[in-house]
């Protein structure tokens, strides 16, 4: 018997049936079963109460989405990954620095642990130029998936609006740069910049830079603003700042320039974990020792972070839950197309290692 | 117009035309074509006067694929990229540990680069237990997918076996385990693991051990087959070696246990370059300097090879060009099903860098 095969017996209760027995939407009971905050205590108290009336488990709800779909196999919708913004073209292939880049492995993992349940598996497509961007949005629009996952990495990026003008459903990896009436997840790129400009405050530093991400990139560019005014309220209203792309590589050459600029500098926020490796590599390369004479700090908490010594100190994003919650978020809105657009935001966490 | 258009006037040379001028097989001018070894001069030379006198160019063989279909979206065939034998369950989510591997990322863009002129897109899939491997096949045989590209990374696998019995055309990354009229790309792995040893013994190192890859996975024996027999031609009988998983992690313990059994080691081979950079961590926690006390050769030459200093000597893999290749042989096959399963060996290279 496969999974599919419906439950005999008692049914299980749905998201609807929460959301019905607490008088809310299904995002609001999706955004506090999945423990996300910016919903208020009173309605959290409902849902909560809602959920144990009805016997809910986020399983039977995973469970339900299936039994609509009598042959997981020839029927199940189709999911499209695609990735977009991949930067620069590289004598290694489309799109190899995406690729290769940890954050995407993890986006995949979490991609398969939502689509699983399902026996459903994505389609992978690459967005990284105008015209392979047109042949995302036709190929969707020609019904060759049903939704799209989008994460865009190392770029800015038109597809979010194209998307949305194609009718079909996609939930974006990270807030899109525009107002769009998109669902999506994020993190509160914000608020982990500051936890790693408080440590790096609380360790004593003084000169304090950073290596921000691209400023093409929403997540870039609230990283690097969360970060400057977290060291403003320290009292540092000026905090030197070089961008790179997110690759080992690029933060290298940042760090680089950033000791030539300030010689004196005892701290180091990089906006990615693969750009604190770049700065580890060549601050060695200079004689610093780290955290001794430069603390670093790292952002993702990716398997860079483990990659080399020090270990790094580093900016906790749950990609793997995030990428996950993005994968259910679409399944919901495809089992029902009139659902409204919804957004997660998580929490980013501060791990503290060797190298801060 | 989209690049499905056929084009107007002269019709392009196909590798058809190729083999009908030449009086070989297809797969034959596709080997020679993509510059493979094993095949006899006499044959490539032929092939090679047939391409000159057909005007055959690769780009026209894409296209003549393409202008089969006249209609990419709808009718072009589906390919399932499966990652198979993905290792241990992982906190961080199904095939953890493989997405997160730059080698998976490599596979993509190799996969990408080759799907990519036909407007196609690949479905991922993971079969890391029974059950999902039941599913992937049951996913082909059901027509979910016309053929599939296998990728085996970290662990033994029964798919191929399986793959060959649903009777859709499969090429395999690596050979596969029994000997199966299955198609493969694959690397000389042990010449790879050879150009290793002789550059430790012509670097005079006298105590040599070696990093496995799983015992599991045909290029982790053939790395360490390959070694040892070469470093026995150098007058060494015996090269002690611990298994690991191909992980930073495996790396890291592997050396430590290496270090406690050999401790005036002087040499180390690494079977991929994350173990590598394990290894690079632990002799710095034990103060050995690399090159100097020991020398660190590992495999791949992957992002891992320059995240972290010192650089990393290492025997280069052209994972793209490998998948690209794989990708090709099955379009190849999926145009004409009665093509004969077919194999293409890729060559290593040594790239000496800075830790040997």
């Amino acid at each position: 018997m496969s999974e599919a095969t419906p439950a005999v017996g008692r049914r299980s209760a749905t998201l609807e049936d929460v959301a019905r027995e607490a008088g809310v939407s299904r995002a609001t009971v999706s955004r506090v079963v999945n423990g996300v905050r910016n919903v208020d205590p009173a309605i959290q108290e409902a849902v909560r109460r809602a959920v144990a009336s009805t016997g809910y488990t986020p399983n039977s709800a995973a469970r339900s989405l299936v039994t609509r779909r009598p042959d997981p196999v020839r029927r199940a919708a189709t999911v499209a990954l695609v990735v977009t913004g991949a930067g620069e073209d590289s004598p290694e292939g489309p799109g190899a620095a995406v690729f290769t880049d940890p954050f995407f492995g993890r986006v995949v993992s979490g991609v398969f642990a939502a689509l699983r349940p399902h026996g459903m598996h994505p389609v992978l497509m690459l967005a990284d130029t105008p015209a392979s961007r047109e042949q995302v949005v036709s190929y969707l629009h020609g019904g060759g998936a049903d939704g799209a996952l989008v994460v865009t990495t190392h770029a800015e990026d038109a597809l979010p609006a194209a998307l949305l003008a194609s009718g079909r459903p996609a939930v974006l990896f990270g807030a899109p740069d525009a107002a769009l009436p998109l669902s999506y997840v994020d993190l509160a790129n914000r608020d982990g910049a500051r936890l790693a400009a408080d440590h790096l405050a609380a360790r004593g530093c003084r000169r304090v830079v950073t290596i921000a991400g691209p400023s093409g990139v929403q997540a870039g560019r609230d990283r690097l603003a969360g970060f400057r005014d977290a060291m403003a309220r320290h009292g540092h209203p000026f905090t030197p700042a070089v961008e790179a792309d997110f690759t080992h590589a690029g933060g290298e050459r940042a760090m680089a320039r950033l000791l030539a600029e300030e010689p004196e500098l005892d701290g180091v926020f990089a906006a990615n974990d693969l750009m604190a490796r770049g700065a580890l590599a060549v601050l060695a390369e200079h004689g610093r020792r780290v955290p001794e004479d430069v603390a670093v700090v790292g952002f993702d908490d990716s398997s860079a972070a483990l990659s080399g010594r020090p270990l790094l100190t580093t900016v906790r994003q749950p990609v793997e839950r995030m990428a996950e919650e993005m994968t259910r978020i679409l399944l919901t809105r495809l089992a029902d197309p009139a659902a409204r657009p919804t957004c997660v935001i998580f929490e980013p966490e501060l791990v503290v290692r060797q190298s801060a």
